[in-house]
């Protein structure tokens, strides 16, 4: 048995949504929307299982869906990719696991920034390697040079990278974008970027993935997430973007995780990343619309709200809307007491976790969001 | 890099598709069946795809489907389990992977029976553990109680047991597997039992599940496949069986694998699962009518075939059929000069293979085994 898994308690997110269905609270916590995705997707994914194979495709992926994940991000990103930069996965979670056992080898040091998602610091010590941590703090959460050269001053073998980042909705900006490409260069370290929230932005901002800085095409492996961009966070269907030479291992160990995900899924898939930059932009003025209907709600029922760049999420610091607990009593509270979930941004660190804020998903309809804000505000 | 990783082919399987799609070659190798799958079981995956939620479900699976797997072995093979028995998983790959993830941990010594499936040692060496190896050998193929004793000499932590066995075609005997489960009881071995050829069993036999055999209960993990049993292999939709108090670990290794499994599938698997035991009589004796036809022409050219009590898979003796090359030289020479693929059984062996034998998937159209079978001859 493996001390690591024996000791390890369920994910924050499946607590929190186990919470919310024992006790019929409004989930708030889990990052999922309340919509369908849309009907097109999925109906080229229902009529591809009545019509097409549904044999193993071919383990890298089907050629149709690595074609298409390469020209949706050369035409929305910018990128010069080829099908051969694609690996198709099942999930962004998988994606991250074939990744991490792939290049993290015994001993490796592996940098994480915190807040951090709650897989990759199992990943990273079940595959052997060392953790270090460079902390973001609110309000700002911001990446400055200074921490930047400390976090890199012992070399690490690898850095994650999760840009838009989850739980701090922060969207890093090109300063922070070249200061971490910069570091990564100067130490030969790899970088796994989690981009899984890319298309999730708000305010005009547009997505800088790391692997398009100079330098950074043989150094990054950019992972994606269909069910992030269609909405459908069930479908679990995933992207490694890397190198051809840095993207050989990783589809080894894909290989022995998943070897291959449903085809009429990535069928489906295909079919949507053709679709034009206009259904991408409105699909995200929505959310950004829905962010706004739970910040102004909140603010105006005197919560202190941080800014959302991006992500299904908003945060709330505690203490400056007059609540006097650590976020994960709060959040204990809200379920038993108000019926609504939220999730502690403390299980989002490992070292010296931030115990004041808490975060909201607000990819749900306007009532369920107007609804949660007056059950928060009940807790007064 | 993990060098594991850096340093391993593409697997057997798909190098010998690849082949066969390169070279427009008829592909009796990797195992998949060239039917549709049952067009209801695909119709209430694509029903719910449409009607039902596409955001995640609980990360061990919904509700229905651990119903339903409990269910259908309760019935179908005497086992007396519940709902918190099972783990859905992305496919019985991914079983493996968390299984031995969660199971192995740094120095554990693992049993590995030969020939055995690739993916097997490199997740027992990715996850730290040291595999010994006991080989079974043709035309038997049998386990023997000496054999059993010497391996299970040094106290093995897991056993990695298939049965039905691929690439052997072995269903095993009662008493092997009473054998084996004797051995994991005197040494505390934990069983991990790759059971995705369950129902393709030819010639009346019955599947034993070793987790029913006494006192086994708590010391074995059953991994099903239902892309298996409803013959649609892309489908990627996976059991773990097992103790609730074995099974936690493995659903913390699994939640940071993939985290779970596309509803829409899950919903179609409970369904098929349902059906009564009629409809899986007769997919094996469909099955079974195909191996009769590839053996019975094969025998037919001149080719010395050895039995096949399960799976999709025949095994031919190249030396006794007249061949004197080694199994990867015929299969590579079948390739390019008949247009045929086959699988050589030396793959599926990591000490003292046994390079004689050759495996073919009968799951195909009688028109295309026909055609097999003549290309096959035509290497004399
Ligand atoms: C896999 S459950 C977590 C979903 C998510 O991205 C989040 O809530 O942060
Ligand atoms: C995952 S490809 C291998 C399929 C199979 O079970 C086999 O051919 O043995």
């Amino acid at each position: 048995m493996h001390p690591l898994f024996a000791g390890l308690g369920t994910t924050i997110f499946e607590e929190m949504s186990g919470l919310a269905r024992q006790h019929g609270a409004l989930n708030l916590g889990q990052g999922f929307p309340d919509g369908d995705g849309p009907e097109d997707v999925r109906r080229a994914a229902a009529d591809a299982l009545m019509t097409r194979s549904n044999q193993y495709p071919p383990m890298a992926g089907l050629p149709e869906l690595r074609e298409a994940v390469a020209e949706h991000y050369n035409r929305l990103q910018g990128l010069a990719i080829t099908p051969e930069h694609v690996l198709v996965t099942s999930g962004a979670t998988e994606a991250l696991a074939a990744a991490i056992l792939a290049l993290v080898d015994e001993g490796d040091e592996v940098l994480l920034i915190q807040p951090m998602y709650d897989a990759y610091r199992p990943l990273v010590l079940r595959a052997g390697g060392v953790p270090r941590y460079l902390s973001l703090r609110p309000p700002h959460w911001r990446l400055t040079a200074a921490e930047v050269d400390a976090a890199f001053a012992g070399g690490p073998k690898l850095v994650i990278f999760n840009d838009p980042l989850n739980p701090a909705a922060r969207a890093f900006d090109a300063g922070e974008i070249a200061l971490l490409a910069a570091a990564c260069r100067r130490h030969g370290t790899i970088a796994l970027c989690d981009e899984v929230w890319e298309h999730v932005l708000f305010d005009g901002r547009e997505h800088r993935p790391l692997i398009g800085e100079p330098g950074m095409a043989a150094q990054a492996v950019k992972i994606g997430s269909a069910g992030k961009i269609f909405s459908m966070t069930g479908w679990k269907v995933g992207f490694v973007i890397a190198d051809p030479a840095l993207l050989q291992p990783i589809a080894r160990a894909h290989q022995f995780l998943t070897f291959t995900t449903p085809p009429a899924l990535q069928i489906g898939v295909a079919y949507g990343l053709a679709k034009d930059e206009a259904h991408f932009r409105e699909a995200r003025l929505g959310y950004q619309r829905s962010r706004d209907v739970l910040a102004e709600g909140l603010t105006r029922a005197g919560f202190r709200v941080l800014p959302s760049e991006g992500t299904y999420f908003l945060c709330a610091d505690l203490a400056a809307s007059g609540f006097a607990e650590a976020d994960r009593a709060f959040c204990m509270r809200a379920v038993h007491e108000a019926g609504v979930v939220a999730i502690p941004v403390s299980a989002f660190y490992h070292e010296a976790p931030e115990t004041g804020i808490i975060r909201l998903c607000f990819a749900k309809q306007d009532a369920m969001l107007a609804e949660g804000v007056a059950r928060l505000a009940s807790l007064r």
